[in-house]
């Protein structure tokens, strides 16, 4: 961390005079360098060509620091995958800080430092950002929110209409780490294993899989808020699709199904924030799943179910003794701030 | 505003599931509607080409609500100011709210109906967002996200490097409107005439500048945080120049003034939303000005001063009387919450 003349951050961090400068110069620039971001103007210039991707997302996680990340490199690895999902190699990302007056500088550093990580990770350059201090108890420690673009690749034909019946329904590792390994530490329950969140960047693998399989791939989608389920709801909704997965088939590690058991909750509506969907042709269904299964990220790969014919716009789950019910959306709000 | 069965926001709205899409799919999905948008993917992917400029702000302003305005405009407008004063035409922003739960849904349905409209106004397509809710006391009612990208225009070269002793440095209107019309309202102060923000886009009255004086338009920045002083010393330290203004040539509406003693402000140093400052080539400066005031939204565009050799990385302001002093960047912070 730098020598900094200050402890904590103060309303006067967001005035965008002194202040603000003193902390975006003595240390975030440097930090974060690259040429975009140093000509410190209103916003960044580059050179794209073709088709873009284009997502957002706000982070207001709580706690901001938990089991296996923090809200930073939460806040770059999301909207990667975001992209990644869009079958687009992310590129350039903004960073826009709402922080609560008294956060400690020691803990922004150490989001800073995640967050430089996680980009330098994903091979993607932070060329934007914004600053905003208000006053205690009118926030939270600190939220975060990241937009990205990047460039479609050629080979990427993601899209909900390609969604048919037959089609395989993959999940590309083992659920709810990510929701559990944030539940643990927010109650203050004290697991036997020590479960962390599985935030990582899904852009390295979606394209290597989107290289491989190309048209195949009909859609991607991380199965972040709301978990599986509320994922494959949408999907059901949107496609006008019925879906139908087999319980067994869920990836689970045992101490998060414990877990799970222990705090009532089903693991298909837990929050992940390194699991994704994969809708594809049945045809290189099991391909994609050996090939998932050679990185670090997706040993847990499975064939969760299909696309059906039938009952369009429902998920139906068949349990491991073998009764089906439907797979509702999450209702309600079982985890609030997961992400 | 949409018959729903709910009357404010709660955090199952940010769960990701049931309450969040009939939150979405109940209005705000009609409300923006265009193509892009409507693929409901986590990303939105569109055709760009050439040079694009990206750009973001996190709006925290306090109250949401304010004479001539409210935050869902603003931060439309910001981002699409931003996208402007890089010399780029916006084209689609991102949109993200952070929601305090309890927020009124007529509230929210407002603010969503004005970022409809500024939307419209700028020329702008909303194409991708994100929705989060925070429990009572940990938010404040609504904090908006935009980011956006834009085409940079072929005739466009802004850029910290052209700026150069003999440049004319020109404000684009009066200024302090915004940060007196929020604070007159903030502190339940009354003043006999009624102080409206200026926020507005900028792009079309950039456009057509950047049409007719192309390349001898050095820099543009919109004086919002921190207002036309601070930017200005940004200006002298990130070029390393020196910057004289005259105090005589600053455009202060009278009743904005008469507010700023009351309150002790200078004006100077108060947020704008909608005055942009101009560096150009001297030959042309009086042109630019003469253009400016055609336009509605410009009417009191007058040259403020010029970029000299001497004292580098100073603001000098020469008084109505005559004396000279620095004029520093804002210190600590003045107006909390203004953007």
């Amino acid at each position: 961390m730098p020598k900094l003349d200050f402890d904590v951050i103060t309303l006067g961090h967001g005035s965008g005079g002194v202040l603000t400068n003193k902390l975006l110069k003595s240390g975030v620039f440097d930090l974060l360098k690259n040429p975009l971001l140093d000509t410190h103007h209103d916003g960044a210039v580059f050179e794209l060509n073709g088709k873009t991707a284009f997502s957002t997302d706000s982070y207001v996680i709580s706690p901001i620091f938990f089991p296996g990340g923090n809200i930073g490199e939460l806040a770059i690895n999301g909207t990667v995958n975001d992209l990644a999902m869009c079958g687009a190699q992310p590129k350039y990302l903004s960073l826009s800080f709402i922080i609560e007056e008294g956060l400690k500088m020691t803990e922004f550093w150490e989001v800073l430092v995640s967050i430089k990580k996680a980009a330098d990770t994903a091979g993607v350059q932070i060329v934007t950002g914004d600053t905003k201090v208000v006053e205690k108890g009118k926030g939270d420690k600190l939220f975060i929110n990241t937009a990205g673009v990047g460039q479609l690749m050629s080979k990427a034909n993601i899209d909900m209409n390609q969604v048919k019946p037959g089609d395989k329904v993959i999940v590309s590792d083992s659920i709810a780490n990510h929701g559990i390994a944030v539940m643990s530490i927010r109650e203050g329950l004290e697991f036997e294993t020590s479960i962390l969140s599985d935030t990582r960047p899904l852009n390295g693998i979606v394209g290597k899989l989107i290289e491989e399989f190309g048209y195949d791939i009909h859609l991607l989608r991380d199965a972040t808020r709301g978990g599986v389920a509320s994922v494959l709801n949408e999907i059901a909704q949107d496609a006008q699709v019925g879906i139908e997965i087999l319980q067994k088939h869920t990836p689970v590690d045992p101490e998060v199904e414990g877990a799970c058991e222990m705090l009532g909750l089903d693991p298909l509506y837990v929050a992940n924030e390194g699991v994704f969907m994969i809708i594809a042709d049945a045809q290189i269904a099991d391909d994609i799943v050996q090939m998932l299964r050679t990185f670090e990220g997706s040993k847990k790969a499975t064939i969760l179910g299909e696309i059906v014919e039938g009952h369009k716009r429902q998920v139906i789950l068949q349990s491991a003794i073998g009764g089906k019910r439907v797979l509702n959306m999450l209702v309600g709000e079982q985890l609030p701030r997961i992400c």
